[in-house]
């Protein structure tokens, strides 16, 4: 029933895979929930079962990622698209100014939102060498009193990720667009005023978007903000103020638990790490065949991004690949090449796969 | 494995019942759909199989309802209260002001959005007999040239409808909310300039928002909108700009097709009279026990809200029900009494159901 066979490995870069034991038991319960009557996909955000599942998926969370007290979760929708603006109008002051590291095609989202509300001073940027690297701590030249600093902390296009926290000038708060990379690692949630991350990677499903927000900053917000829009709303309803996706939430829970199960955020980290390893070690052993474009020191675990010797050879590759059931792995037109998305629930059977994919598609072709 | 012997009657006001079909495919393809190899929680939203979904949904909902073209059909994301302020965002010009028809607390909270962003002149209001009923077409004072009036189709919490349409002033678009009654039965898009609903009661799962706009309307906004909240953003890009929630889409897919199967909106305004005929005979010749909270003319096809002679019944009401398997049936606070909701997926044998307990209550209690 559950056509677990039928699976091929999805290395798209979002929205993306899921753990098999999640969604064998979303679909055990999709008709009836046990002992309810009804399918979560119709039970009311106001009943017990709901407020079980919602709070169950925060109290999971902050345990998860160790969030302290002081800071709310928020479980909004309209992905990291309506976080870029919502960030801004809630914490930027009338006539204030943001700091934006720009790292890539999210960054700039980010930062043409943030100029419909103030002032943008971008800290640093990597755009020179087509967003090959995370700019390096010298390089961040930041403003005299930013009202927060932005960063993006995983790239999906470029395939780079920080692996070391910018340092912002003391007290100004920083905001962290995750989306690509939450949880894939332990996280100091103290370290951060906001962090905001769409949930079709490494969370839930699409539809929800994951806000973790230091409650000093809740009060930002000017009054005649739209109702929606402020944060302070949700945090004062815990996300119950208007109808929140409650599937998705629903998924969330069932992802944290079977996080915690599998041993928290570090045992998470590990087995990225590794499989993140196994994909860079087969392109520098590959004598030059393949190119990786991140620079080594800001390479990311969650999209691993690399050329061949031709347009015509990755092309090829694609084709081959996808025949062979290893499917989302062309690479974005910026980059062009191949793009591997290896997020939390990717298996590490996949990695194997494509690694001597990788080794047989030289041998043949190189 | 369906669990569909285990399902209660949901007489929930929101997320609410679908059909049963709808549910037992979705649990089929959960874990892999066919052909695909991945579930449907998991593919790409830049991939062929969901522009097969999302285009196919776009395709069947304007069939469906005869959605004229000049006009975008766009799935968006945070529900009816992000529409509150995105449409005098959108429509309301600098300085302009915008009239609204007062039918209850989701009117109220259009209204406060709406002030926000401009004036706002209320035509009429049901407020001082709490709301139980639409305001007649004589009681519609106009302002002189409003940039659009706004109604809300059906009023959830007081259980009252419109039957017949009301006419701004020539050239004036008329906005509906029509979160909690749309597709109930046939309507004539063409007579309006923007029709949004939540998806959760009778299209699909929380977490999605359908938006009907005439394409003029488009040009209205500003240009420092936020990208999120312009609707040209998603009309440009067939509600592909970002991530779209998609698996509620994959789930209005699957409902649009089951209403197409049974014979289009006629057919769907012909059961849902007769299941709300039934309710309303019951009420009407109980002899006084069940007083209906509407006024006759104005009674909802999907919410029958009425009272008992006492608080007391009321309470044994809803505990026998429930434990009868008639669930969600408590009135909301500002009425009091009973609240059956009965949307387009509610079973007619539901109905049946609550209709037989009602006398059997009477006979017992009365």
């Amino acid at each position: 029933m559950s056509n677990s066979a039928e699976r091929i490995f999805n290395f798209s870069a979002g929205p993306a895979v899921l753990p098999l034991p999640v969604l064998e038991q979303a679909q055990r319960d999709l008709v009836a929930l046990p002992g309810v009557g009804m399918s979560v996909l119709e039970i009311s955000h106001r009943s017990k079962v709901f407020e079980e599942i919602c709070f169950g998926a925060e109290a999971d969370l902050r345990r998860l990622a160790g969030v302290p007290d002081g800071y709310h979760v928020l479980f909004l929708q309209g992905g990291a698209t309506l976080q870029f603006s919502m960030v801004p109008m809630n914490l930027l002051p009338k006539g204030g100014g943001a700091d934006y590291v720009d790292t890539g095609a999210w960054s700039a989202k980010a930062i043409q939102e943030a100029r419909k509300v103030g002032d943008v001073h971008v800290a640093a940027s990597s755009k020179a060498t087509n967003h090959d690297r995370i700019p390096a701590a010298g390089e961040l030249a930041w403003s005299a009193a930013p009202a927060y600093a932005h960063m993006t902390s995983n790239n999906t296009i470029f395939g780079t990720q920080y692996h070391h926290l910018p340092e912002p000038p003391a007290g100004v708060p920083l905001v962290n667009d995750a989306s690509s990379d939450i949880f894939c690692r332990p996280l100091d949630v103290s370290k951060f005023g906001l962090i905001y991350a769409g949930a079709q990677k490494n969370l839930s499903i699409a539809g929800l978007t994951l806000v973790i927000v230091r409650d000093d900053l809740l009060a930002r917000a000017p009054a005649d903000l739209p109702v929606y829009l402020a944060y302070s709303t949700h945090a004062k309803e815990r996300s119950l103020y208007n109808t929140p996706p409650v599937f998705a939430i629903y998924v969330l829970r069932l992802v944290l638990a079977q996080l915690l199960a599998e041993g928290g955020l570090d045992a998470v980290a590990e087995r990225n790490q590794r499989k993140a390893g196994k994909l860079y070690a087969a392109i520098d052993g590959s004598g030059g065949f393949y190119r990786g474009h991140a620079q080594p020191a800001s390479r990311s675990w969650m999209n691993v991004t690399y050329r061949l010797p031709s347009e015509e050879l990755e092309k090829l590759f694609v084709r081959e690949a996808t025949a062979a059931g290893l499917d989302g792995l062309k690479g974005h037109r910026s980059v062009g090449g191949i793009r591997a998305s290896i997020y939390n629930a990717f298996p590490e059977a996949g990695v194997d796969a494509l690694v001597a994919f990788m080794a047989e598609f030289q041998r043949t072709h190189g």
